[in-house]
């Protein structure tokens, strides 16, 4: 018996996941969260016309699913005004960013990130091969004149850009991303990673130009529509890139009950209008805990509220253990100076009430903690 | 405004999809299919239980599934009497195979097939880069001992063999497949594609060996267990081989209702062996009716049968057409000889009386074709 061979880029990988679910936490523990805050999923929920349609497909989820994803597709982009060959569905913008890197970034070539932004995009630039250039956010934002300077020093091959940001929450206005698109060198393609555009102020949003084949706007279910179960993504983006993807995808990849669940959220507008004024009301609850308690909440446009713990990052990991202590799922981010902070998901109202109990015991213990340390 | 720089290897990618879907064929034909009968999915259906638990799941659909998957996993570790660390979920055996390659197989190196064995595992090796090596059939079985020698020869890091086989039901039985795995070169990674075993005589399906790190075993919930709109599947193999995916895979991609669809599914053993004699019946009615036509059906151990019309691809070809035009949705292989067969998946009594209706015209329908070609 012998071993198999594996592929240079897979063998020097190390054997890193980006999340740690919550649900292997619980395992660890031994017990389930009282408030799950940290996913930012949308806990009101999907459209219950969506949950309808959902229950309605189960019994025929014996049928593959439409691999050319042909209603939604057309949904989507009767939405956002495009023809259809200018959207691609995928398995959540995970999926797609995946993709986006096979097509786009040969191995060795150079893509570009902030430090300290989304993981899983990192994740699958390293299963590519190719080369992680990260440029420091700037007063918590992602900073844009230095993004475009490295993509244009390194020659890079992609530009990932997420507006609002995660796990800042932070955005620019639409006039400067125009900026950027503008200036991006040839041979660049921009991930413009929108997955919390929906819950963001409407002049955070670029108007979308499938002329343009350089900019791939990545959007979701799963954040503000409440289907992050259902793991449907698409990308909208120029006809000639979006064929890109069909060379690629896996065509049977995306479940009958997720996109029939989407179908039916996309087109229950008014209930999406509805959660987002909940999420913008439980935005405003979390930063005024979070001011009860002396702490500096960001502004987001997300469904999440990243909390400035007043000290660096040993501090905020202490405050995040003493809420995952007290059955509170909550996250932060990983690098410094965004580490000093922790990042709450918009929750309900009792959701709230109860961080409101919650946090300032956390942060009682927390100071104890480092004090005696 | 410039262009994006594409990769190589999907710059001179062709534009080709594995399969077009039948939904595509309805929206181009302007009218439904009315026996679906060509993608081999499975109109008994899934368990009632696993719907009930879907539904059920439907509006928790807000969460993201257990990226670990651990529960199933769980399941079906116990399921196959191996540590959970030998189980990786992946979306439908498809999207295990695209991981596989790339696990296994760097740009430039040799993959071997069957000339017209599963097209979506050529469309991974093609995306991959990697080059394809095509075995011819033998007697409308995959040729092991040719296989075997291609690897040989030509230095292969990945074997692909399906067992039973698609598109021709065929199977070798297990000792026949362990002599094979005996004589694999050291370096080569055999895929073993049992998508279709759960429906195979039980001598066809070798014992797992999970102490082998050049054996993957792969399974789906799409045939047998009829969830194929869920997209799960999952590969077995030794902790060494599975904790590779971990390094790859979308690890937020499995859809959460068909996760818990799945594990329903698989916990109702009793409902599968009703299901499994429900299909090898159609399998007996459908070769019955194609002896009733004078056509030969062919073995099968999977829940299709591949019926050889008797003549050249042409003909079979103009059968399989006459069957469309008459609203029954099936398929056939592509690659001669094997394509002067056509694929019938199995179905109910009421789809098979209508099927042995309409065989005999689309028959006669499609030698006046021919005979006025």
């Amino acid at each position: 018996m012998g071993r198999p061979t594996l592929t240079r880029i897979v063998r020097d990988l190390p054997a890193l996941v980006p999340f740690v679910g919550p649900e292997a936490q619980e395992r660890a523990r031994g017990r389930p969260f009282v408030l799950r805050l940290g996913a930012n999923e949308n806990v009101f929920g999907p459209s219950p016309k969506a949950i309808g349609a959902m229950i309605e497909a189960a019994p025929q989820n014996w049928m593959y699913s439409d691999p050319e994803n042909h209603d939604l597709r057309e949904a989507i982009a009767a939405h956002h005004r495009v023809p259809a060959d200018c959207v691609v569905v995928g398995e959540g913008i995970d999926g797609l960013l995946g993709l986006a890197v096979k097509v786009a970034a040969d191995p060795g070539t150079v893509v570009v990130t902030s430090d300290g932004a989304y993981p899983t995009f990192n994740f699958h630039v390293a299963a590519q091969g190719a080369r992680l250039v990260k440029v420091p956010y700037c007063d918590d934002r992602e900073d844009l004149d230095a993004l475009l300077d490295a993509a244009r020093r390194r020659e890079a091959r992609v530009l990932y850009v997420s507006n609002p940001d995660n796990p800042m929450g932070s955005w620019w206005p639409a006039a400067d991303l125009e900026r950027l698109i503008a200036a991006l060198p040839d041979g660049v393609l921009l991930l413009l990673d929108e997955a919390y555009c929906d819950t963001a102020p409407p002049d955070a949003v670029p108007a979308i130009d499938i002329s343009n084949p350089q900019v791939l706007r990545l959007r979701t279910f799963s954040k503000a529509y409440g289907l992050a179960g259902a793991r449907i993504g698409y990308a909208v983006g120029s006809p000639d890139l979006i064929c890109q993807f069909d060379k690629v995808r896996n065509h049977y990849g995306i479940n009958r009950v997720g996109q029939i669940g989407a179908l039916a959220a996309m087109q229950d507008q008014p209930y999406l209008v509805e959660v987002v004024r909940h999420i913008v009301n439980a935005r405003e609850r979390i930063a005024d805990i979070a001011r009860s308690s002396g702490l500096v909440p960001l502004p987001s446009g997300a469904n999440f509220v990243t909390i400035d713990c007043g000290a660096d990052g040993a501090f905020a990991k202490a405050v995040l253990d003493a809420l995952l202590e007290r059955d509170v799922f909550a996250r932060k981010p990983g690098v410094a100076p965004l580490d000093r902070c922790i990042r709450v998901s918009c929750g309900r109202d009792e959701d709230l009430g109860i961080f409101g109990r919650i946090l300032p015991e956390a942060l009682d213990a927390a100071r104890n903690r480092v004090a005696s340390a």
